[in-house]
């Protein structure tokens, strides 16, 4: 510190005119026309609790001015009535009658049709994509210096690889090819932290892109580029924690902000405190409030300008980029009345917008607990649309790996799915063979590709909305279970100079390419076909012949899928499907392009899935 | 067939003078002052269906007669208003206006407060005995000639072994030593099937104790010899399935006595096709109506004779023997609709009464589904007070024998406990190491005496009602899994000449002697406990110390209970408990006899479970 500097501290900065710089306004603006129309600024700045804020613009009015513990925050709400014009707010801050200083806040006009959009159902297919691990189409973006985390490199699994938006935007034309009318992108905004950030789940700006994936515009264009393909972005929110980097975490707007800051005390991953009768409220706590990882901090949003500051960014993105969705992260470990607030605030602005609830349990009566309608015994109501189907992921694994049973190895995925009663609205699930925090599926099938084709023949055409990650289409695998590096390796092809390419399909195997197609084919064809769109399901109990039948219609199509795992052909008697169909009609099979006509029998290949689009 | 047989039956059997003799009625009585008080007599004998009944008898009135398909069988009403005195009811049957026969029908009084009866609840510990496998007490009525079984052999798993009610009789006082409070005997009615009979749930007579256990008396002679030891008896019932050589399953009904009796297709023993919503009718219809076994029959409870002849026999042995309560076999198998019939009938008959019925699911959700005041989302209303819990005794092995787990072994138990939220009434569960369908306890524990104490401290203190098997207090085990002979094997000096003796404890191993002074010394205690026969449960998150610790406790008493699985000793911060009770008490130690004083900490030894009663 050079002597200048020394006399800067000393004797200028005291003075309001350096001290009261306010450095941040979230957040940045809002629209006119919201349901939520009183919307909450935090202000960031150095000792600018005192200042007197005034606003003068018609139909906007500050109705309260709220100080935290910290002075330097300032809590500004602003009702923005219906009426009110787009423009630019000034909020004129005044200290002792003295005007210091004007910050402008933009109120927007919404875009067209903004609460009515549609957003993912059954009729969609989900491309989930870890964007550092995808692809690199900008390499001006890999490193930030003034980042913390300071190296990249693609042969270090925790460190950043250099995926980005362009180079999801440069693979739209291939996502779309392969049927996707949907991408999750795990978490897109800033992670300045020191390390292991390429992940996304330890945010550090909520209102920002991080710069090494590009910038807000940049995701703006992603939505724009994939809405001009059909494709909608579904936006992954992250309200448990966030980075220990935040500007709020460290310097705290009040000691309620986050939970045990200073004990950091992990959560015990217990869900089942959050409905057991029998549970001490120190382990209920714990689970809650207990932090995820040491460097995600978890946040209190039992404190009522938390819970504000979340459900507004939340809004935000969906109304600034245009999402079609959202995915929720660690949802049970969130205060669950703030879980309620959120899901009916962001449904009450956008009716039809789809939430799917990351809750990682395979109990089912646990997980259906928190979706919209659910009569739960403890008086709980949650608005989640949609939940993860972690059930059946973990039983079509064990039904497609089991050999020998007293019944059918089909009996565990029957038997998840059976528990659909649980659920007010059971096609509100996500199904999916993988996810980024999963094993891969043909790793998991032990790289069997006759039961790959199975399993994704289910995955298809099962009650539910598919989501795959990137690479599945291709065989990706993990050899060693449990790596994250590994079950997010980079994509084929998603840097220059990669020897294989799914895209150009240079290099891929005869296996790969095959893979390729079937998923292609399944997710185009499933596209046009109401009965799976947005058909029931019905299924028959799979017996000793080791064979899983299960029926999608409505009242003009009929799909029969067939299921065969044995090593050998099966003959079977259509008798026992004619509570859906006569015994003799005609169909496509989907997978092979044959027209069929079946007559009291139907003969299905060894290790086959047949799709029957019935006439 | 000699000349004068032949004879007969070409000239003399088709008389009305020999055809038409009542060989049964069922049941052989009734009582006065029921709320059940129209009883529908089951009339079997050649050709009776045109004989014409008629009574005379103050209060009693003939209210229906009703014939089936069948002309061997014939059903009579007889309504017995409350004000009927005891007595012989005379039914005169004539045909054609002349009197051919008269049978006689006794009219009862009630024992006092036979509706009120108390029955078992968690102040109870029940012993199920397998009586064949238990004490041969009357070597008479080991075989019975004119019984299909002929042979009996102890080396056959498969044969009776001999052991009967006088067997069951003679250790009511061993059985009283240990604590237990009720006796559960696998079914005792008679199994008159040429093959595998000893186990009982082949009933061929519903009316009647098997000879080879003894007489309808000796076993109201049970009843009565355990009443005076405070011993209740609970009885088994089977109503899904009767014995293949039951004289009406041979000599059917009608054609819908019986579910599938042409095909007898087995049952898929799908129980979630009671609840999926996807199922197909024809598996919801072989989960119910599929037969459990070849030579079981099961019965069409929707048929309303079969209904009433089920309903009438439980009521009948409730009343005739003086039982405490009831288990229910094969639950979910039987019609839903007739479930809740059954469970309401009896509980209007007698409101205190315990039913348990067996759904052996380790499905919670599913098992809860048939619990009195349950809220099913598809209206389904059962009135079953108590359930098996199939999850705890699976998860008390898997906590048990896990050595590694990235959170703490006992997760399984905790979890699994934490899911009674789904019960209304949580604490009527039956709990259970074993029972007679499941490998032994001490078997699935590798014979492990330290884990095996663990176990039986945890299921005489845990909520719910203990449940153990005969010979479980001296190590019972089967070093075969699945067999069921050596599950059922038979209990040492119940027969004469054994070389071991559980009662005198001839032969008995240090650990056999050590294991029976620890369970009777635990229920004994138990019984005195206010907390444990009927106070709340509430339990901490066992964590990476790999403690579980709970508390029984109400307005008087409290209990802690603590298990230590680890090879160590661990110090447990009383901090922890503040929410139950303060950091300094004082207790005596159950187990070890040991008053203690707990001040901040308290150690527990590697391997150790401590009960801690708190003063």
């Amino acid at each position: 510190m050079n002597f200048f500097i020394k006399f800067c501290f000393l004797f200028i900065l005291p003075t309001t005119l350096f001290s009261q710089k306010i450095e941040r306004i979230e957040p940045k603006n809002w629209w006119i026309g919201m349901k939520y129309n009183t919307v909450t600024l935090l202000l960031y700045g150095k000792d600018i609790s005192d200042l007197q804020p005034e606003i003068s613009y018609p139909d906007v009015l500050l109705v309260n001015t709220e100080k935290s513990e910290n002075k330097n925050y300032l809590f500004l709400s602003l009702k923005i009535n219906p009426t009110a014009k787009p423009g630019i707010v000034n909020i004129i801050f005044k200290k002792n009658g003295e005007k210091l200083l004007t910050k402008k806040f933009p109120i927007l006009k919404r875009e067209a049709n903004s609460a009515e959009r549609d957003s993912y159902t059954q009729k969609d297919a989900i491309y989930l994509i870890v964007p550092d691990r995808f692809s690199n189409g900008d390499p001006s973006n890999d490193i930030i210096p003034n980042m913390l985390e300071k190296t990249l490199s693609r042969k270090d699994e925790n460190k950043r690889h250099g995926g980005d938006i362009q180079g999801i935007i440069n693979h739209l034309d291939y996502i779309k090819s392969l049927g996707f009318t949907q991408i999750w992108n795990t978490p897109l905004t800033e992670n300045n932290q020191p390390n292991y950030s390429y992940h996304g789940y330890a945010t550090t700006d909520y209102y920002k892109i991080d710069p090494r994936f590009g910038t807000n515009e940049d995701f703006r264009k992603l939505v724009y580029e994939a809405k001009k393909r059909n494709i909608g972005i579904i936006w992954d929110v992250v309200l448990n924690h966030c980075g220990s980097e935040y500007y709020f975490i460290k310097d705290l707007p009040c000691e309620d902000w986050v939970n045990l800051p200073k004990s950091r005390t992990r959560t015990n991953h217990l869900k089942s405190t959050i409905t057991d009768i029998y549970a001490a409220k120190i382990d209920k706590e714990e689970y809650t409030d207990g932090w995820f990882d040491n460097h995600m901090a978890d946040l209190n949003q039992r404190n009522p300008l938390v819970a504000k500051y979340l459900i507004q960014n939340t809004i935000w993105w969906i109304e600034y980029a245009g999402l079609s969705g959202l995915r929720e992260d660690t949802f049970s470990y969130i205060d669950k009345e703030f879980l309620s607030n959120w899901t009916k605030t962001i449904l009450a602005e956008y009716p039809k917008l789809n939430i799917v609830g990351e809750e990682l349990s395979r109990n089912i009566a646990q997980t259906a607990y928190w979706q919209i309608d659910k009569k739960n015994t403890d008086g709980y109501q949650c608005y989640l649309p949609t939940l993860m189907d972690f059930s059946l992921n973990e039983q079509v694994i064990s039904s497609l790996n089991r050999t020998d049973s007293w019944f059918s190895t089909w009996r565990d995925v029957y038997q998840s799915v059976a528990q659909d009663y649980l659920f007010p609205h059971p096609e509100n699930q996500l199904i999916f063979p993988d996810n980024h925090d999963l094993d891969r599926f043909y790793s998991r099938i032990n790289k069997n590709f006759e039961k790959w084709k199975l399993g994704i023949a289910m995955y298809t055409t099962m009650r539910g909305i598919p989501q795959f990650l990137y690479g599945t289409e291709v065989l990706f695998f993990n050899d060693k279970a449990g790596s994250d590096g590994q079950r997010r390796s980079d994509f084929y092809g998603g840097w220059d100079g990669d020897s294989k390419n799914a895209v150009t399909r240079k290099g891929l195997t005869k296996e790969e390419k095959e893979a390729q197609y079937y998923i292609a084919k399944l997710l185009n064809w499933r596209k046009t076909n109401s009965a799976i769109t947005n058909g029931k399901f019905m299924h028959y109990a799979p017996d000793k012949n080791d064979v899983y039948v299960y029926f999608r219609y409505n009242d003009k199509q009929k799909v029969m899928v067939i299921l065969n795992k044995n090593s050998e052909s099966v003959l079977l008697d259509m008798n026992r499907y004619n509570e859906v169909i006569p015994n003799k009609f005609k169909a496509k099979e989907i997978i092979s392009d044959q027209e069929i006509i079946v007559e009291n029998t139907l003969r299905i290949s060894a290790k086959t899935a047949m799709i029957l689009d019935v006439k």
